[in-house]
């Protein structure tokens, strides 16, 4: 059998877990925030960390939930002879715990990053080997998060106890300094991540790196997305590749460890706005974390609105933490110009007995879509109660922030008067308890027991959906 | 080569086994019980296993076989300070030992559950690292049969020795107590269990977990049917994904050693009965146990007929033990709405020389089907003595108790006089002996050497005989 | 690169191997014998062995170099309270050691079997952890050759360095009792056998158990030929399944280390004369041991027939020990009842600077065939000596004993004056230096460099040819 | 994420690597040379090497570069008795010493062969248990270049740990003898090497060996070019099965540790012209090393115009070493003789911020093809310089070496008044720097934004051009 809380629709469970479902008490909810690398990569500096942690906070992110702020690779100029990592000067001319002083004072959270190898991806030293002095190291400089890749290991996976013994040795190093540190590793799914990444972390990717891509096939991610356990994960995979990979994969993730689709490409690269949507919508839906790859002071208005959507949101940040599942899939002959075109299905629970559907077209032509409840609620049977009711459909994209309204935050730095969702101020889960609209978007409709919800989804786009019972 | 008993049409074997076909004497035959996860899942009680087994008792199901009752996970509230398991003193109150003991004084056997893991796949406690003291909890609480997991299992798999080892560290531990404790692997096949469960346990798992569908692909379940060797067992397999998988793994099973397709779905979810019988037939010939999923408190009173048909149970607990073979399948164009649609043909021997055969159509439209002898005794050569026999035909499902007696039973809470049979009375084994006409079906008609066997199956549906020579 | 002696087309070769090609001296050409597995399984005894060897002494098929009487599985009684093993004292009254007595005086050698497991195949003890007392009990008793099984292994597999291991302590073992005992594997090509075979062992079977039919697809043998790493070997593999299967092997065997494709199924079940010599030819071909299956007492004139063709056991006995190469295969339409239908050509070089090639049609009806020098030589460029010659073409089957001589050998239990080749009085590399004209086949044709060599292929058989540089 | 240098289209990047990229300081750019094993296999001697390392001087090669002269296989007479290696007197009477000076004397490097197993792969003493004493004798011997192959190696691989533990033994005895030695694995891809080649080596080989056929599939290759994590590596892989093997691997390769692609065939067998032009080019644009395996004294003069042309040779000698990564394929019907039919478009960036581009044409027929901006530079976002500039086109074999000044060249054994590129007397990299025509190819036109770059491919044959923004 598997992870208790997906058998929830099949019986009324009265027994609570049994211990913590978090093995640090940390990522109860997926893990927002901002990460240098998909826009920067090694062009690092106190100035970009906190420049962009002001802007993120101004232009109203901060508030609506993006607290971790990640420095990625390249921050390092070595060791000391006694073997502590140094920042560069250069770059972090005050040292890294002034960046975390400066972080901490503005409410942010401060994440670094290094690999369980000899070496960084991008050369600079690893710490494999050194894990008790690195986690002391970063514990001492105020870091609340860590992002640990898997370059230069030294040939130290193949096995799944190979890549766990590796990767718990940090694990351990973290829990010995005292501080939370969230702990996200980075080994692209190898060793199927999924099966015991829970035990020792909060989030694991489960992939090859992201690009800004929504279905482009590219000979550096060799593994198409049907293959979860791919030997060569690679990078540049694209949204549709990674989703892929990621969708029997929920069963494994939930409340404390979750599986990482990657940095949003939103704002990155030439997305249309419909790829921009669809690829926030199913991140949120899987329970991806959120973490924003763009350059916040350069952004499309439209990407702001896609970042600042607390309806989806929301469902990123569902108590019950159950990433969604795809029901269906099929191709169609609408392919685009590299041969790729399919239609999915997706659906999952949420917390207040909620339901979040997504119909996805990756074809290059509009296409009328349709499902149905018992689609939707794919693991009832019939009779069920949610089977025999009427719901009612909010689309999750109708109260989307208009283009002027996100242009003048943009423009202005600062939300004014705005009506930007504030998780601060009111948490998601005390939103949602006290129906804030901003977090259900729009009813549009309502389906019945023997109905038909019927929708035209763009191409390389999505209808994205939250199902209240009718009352 | 491979084990010797399917050889036997090959040759005049006159040697016996050198050493005791299981392990530790116990599986002879493939076990038959209750099993509460798939209906109740985590929402257990002294309460539903007392009244399970008193009903699973008066409804006669108890005699015809099914004697495990098993208690699946989330049964324990933790550790106590020096390691021994606690039971939830709220679900529990008077101990697991009173569970046994009424279970015992019924004539029940008391079946219990962990994980080779830091902790069950509910997130309670876990017996990697603590085989010994549990072994001795489960076994000084009257404990006859563990049901032992694979959840937080900290990376220990990924080959066959590194499953082995973890697995066979609570065999010896059961062995260590003295008490015959059945061992049932719960370890979805992984690391090519078929090849070395026997060594050290009574049954094992081959697959993912089952759901009630006959036909339906979900994406929980990723690796479709031909995939033996699948790194991702996943749950939400349905009946002929699982099947295909055991498929090719009857000869690596046998007396003492079964493979466990998992828990019977019939009576759950939304089964067609053909697609029920079909289901139960499978399961009996492959040789797989057969645990009641459930809620024989709100039984159907066509699955109450399908769970005590004795022509096929008796298939089951044949006394050769050999799992019947997939003689032939194809794919047929009356695809149902999942896209699938396969025709089989399986057959495998019976211990007093009969053989037994079922025609399964995947198809979503009845469907004429024929087979010959040739493909009946698919390992005889011409000339041969089965090849140059005339055969009768019984069908194993003519004799099926009727759906007004079912109710009656299930109304009364009691078999009453009807002929429902009763193992405990008579074993299956003497019962054949005796030519008892509950355990052979009707006869429908018969074969000859160059006849051939004609039948209209029914979509999800099965024809399953037994062939007994004419005299 | 790979091994040297492929590649002696491409490049004039002073240079000798600098160390033996064969670890310990033995099978310096594929080993043949006999073996009473595929007939007899289990029902084994004195009786059968001696008069099983006095019979193939009798009708000459010792003198054609069956000089291996192997006896299988099902020998033992067990273990003393020391650990020796023990010979069952009703099969085998007299022991073990007066069969190999009477194989000895009689110019037989004496193979015996056992398994790197807890247990044989068939249950009897096995000799994993024995390794040193076993090779004693067998050097001992007279023994000559041990065949090595893979059941009941304890989880000791799944990475080339685990099986290795295991088969390596049996490989010592042997070399210390100072006997030369021919060592032969029976892994099933798990965990790639012929990358290390040959460092440890003189022949290896690289697939499942073989069973008399062509073509047939088994459910219990369930990687298809093209599947040379399966993770789940089985049994019931067809003659092409196991073909394709080596196919890319040969590069990795040699003088001293053979893949081993099983034993032969001549004579035994239900295959056509045209099915027995494909398949006795190519296992012939790709140096395949030469082991009969059948029940020598009970041999079809045709099948006898078989066994006796001396110019294609000079293919096989052929000093270069280069297995022949797939040159090509194609689909055809032709397909037979189990939807199988490919046909191939091979190739392959011999000691005398002779070729054998093989026209293979496993499509089910009789098809032209034809080829040419440059794929005959298909190593070889252009301009080179062989592409440049005009070549005899002999028939290796044209001088085939007729049936009625055949039947009479059988019928007389004696050769009498028939002209069966004697490799006793004359080594088949001395015959062939020699010239005799039993070991060339007749002369058919001949091919000039732009030439065709054109044929009918009879439906699942096999042109079967030695070419010879004209004169 | 991935190794840094491909990200540099995406950012800005300031930072400078925080490690060398090399493990040992060589290999800076890919390994250039001679090997003998394509045409002479075990046909060695010092005549041989000599003869060649002369004639590779005389006629220019060793002034383009071709400064490695390796030894393979077959050179040994075995151990001494205390374990010392010893040449084979015939072949080398003067020891390897007097061939490593002759060689220096003439600015050559001297390469030599051993495996990371028992034995050679053509049976000689291996260096497995021997590494330090033979790191020893081929530093003490002046060697300056190791290939290690992977034959006989106790079944020690399977996993990437227990490769990496085998090669980095020798790494280490290696960089203990204070000998600069490159290090170049061959251990065909095995376990995945690309992951943990450059953490110990220079450069490693990632498939079976390669054979003289642009096409063919080989039985005796049995892994297909998609297929990056073969088991079966085998030998007589075609140029278009290794050059598909390596498409995603660039991302792994870099300064300092290179895809080996294995020795050129170009004069060696068939191929033709088109053909070797082609796997000249990729071999040279995927930074693979640059090995001649032809036999240079009996070398056709349209092969010498090949390995002479420089600008081809610079593009493999780019300073920014980074392979081109593979931007499409479509099979396409017109298909060769053996069923395969191929186009695709190749890219990759230059150190200078050019860029080379191939357009690949696997049919059997010349083929219009195109491309645009838009692939050329696949990794840039729309506004990027890059797809805004305009760009000249630079055909990278039209200004080749006319066969009559090739043949001269070969007749006289001296390269005469002939402009061949001497990257003694200018490196490449200063060459490029000055602009020297030679390593520039020839213009044929330029393409705009919005252009469409059209050429016809022979069949067979590549369009292989060099892209300079337009000034």
């Amino acid at each position: 059998m598997f992870l208790l809380y997906l058998f929830t629709s099949f019986a009324a469970v009265s027994g609570v877990l049994g211990s913590s479902p978090s093995y640090n008490g940390l990522g109860l909810t997926p893990q927002m925030g901002w990460d240098n690398w998909n826009t920067f990569a090694c062009d690092v500096s106190e100035q970009l960390l906190l420049d962009t942690a002001d802007r993120i906070s101004e232009i109203g992110l901060k508030d609506l939930g993006y607290t971790y702020v990640i420095l990625d690779d390249c921050w390092s100029s070595g060791r000391t002879a006694n073997g502590t990592l140094v920042a560069d000067k250069e770059k972090f001319p005050n040292g890294m715990s002034h960046v975390a002083d400066h972080l901490h004072n503005n409410n942010f959270l401060f994440g670094m990053y290094s690999s369980a190898g000899e070496y960084t991806c991008a050369g600079y030293p690893g710490s494999l080997g050194h894990e008790e002095e690195d986690a002391e190291f970063f514990a001492s400089n105020g870091v609340d998060y860590l992002k640990y890749d898997n370059c230069y290991n030294k040939g130290q996976f193949g096995a799944p106890e190979t890549s766990y013994k590796r990767y718990k040795a940090m694990s351990d190093a973290l829990n010995k300094t005292g501080r939370p540190i969230f702990y996200s590793l980075c080994n692209w799914g190898q060793d199927l991540t999924f099966y015991w990444g829970s035990d020792i972390a909060n989030s694991w990717r489960m992939s090859g790196d992201i690009y800004p891509q929504f279905t482009r096939p590219d000979s550096r991610c060799p593994c198409d997305g049907d293959q979860f356990d791919c030997a060569y994960a690679g990078f540049h995979c694209s949204i549709m590749n990674i989703l892929n990979k990621a969708a029997p994969m929920g069963q494994n993730a939930g409340i404390g460890g979750w599986n990482d689709l990657d940095n949003l490409e939103v704002g990155v690269g030439n997305l249309t706005d419909d790829e921009e949507k669809a690829h926030f919508s199913m991140w949120a839906m899987v329970k991806s974390p959120l973490v924003i790859g763009a350059d916040v002071n350069h952004l499309k208005a439209s990407s702001y609105s896609i970042y600042s959507q607390a309806s989806v949101i929301a469902i990123n940040q569902d108590p019950k933490g159950v990433p969604a599942t795809r029901v269906w899939r099929h191709q169609v002959p609408q392919t685009d110009k590299y041969g790729q075109g399919e239609i999915q299905f997706w659906s999952g629970p949420l917390d207040n007995g909620d339901q979040v559907i997504a119909l996805l077209n990756g074809g290059n032509k509009p296409r009328p879509m349709n499902t149905n409840l018992e689609e939707i609620f794919f693991d009832s049977y019939l009779g069920s109660e949610q089977l025999s009711s009427n719901w009612d459909i909010y689309d999750l994209w109708a109260n989307r922030v208009d283009n002027a309204t996100s242009a003048n935050i943009l423009n202005n730095n600062s939300v004014g008067n705005a009506t930007i969702y504030n998780a601060t101020a009111l948490s998601y889960k005390d939103g949602m308890a006290k129906n804030d609209t901003r977090l259900f978007g729009t009813k549009i409709g309502s389906i019945s027991p023997d109905g038909l919800l019927n929708t035209t989804v763009p191409a390389h786009g999505i209808a994205f959906y939250r199902l209240r019972r009718s009352t």
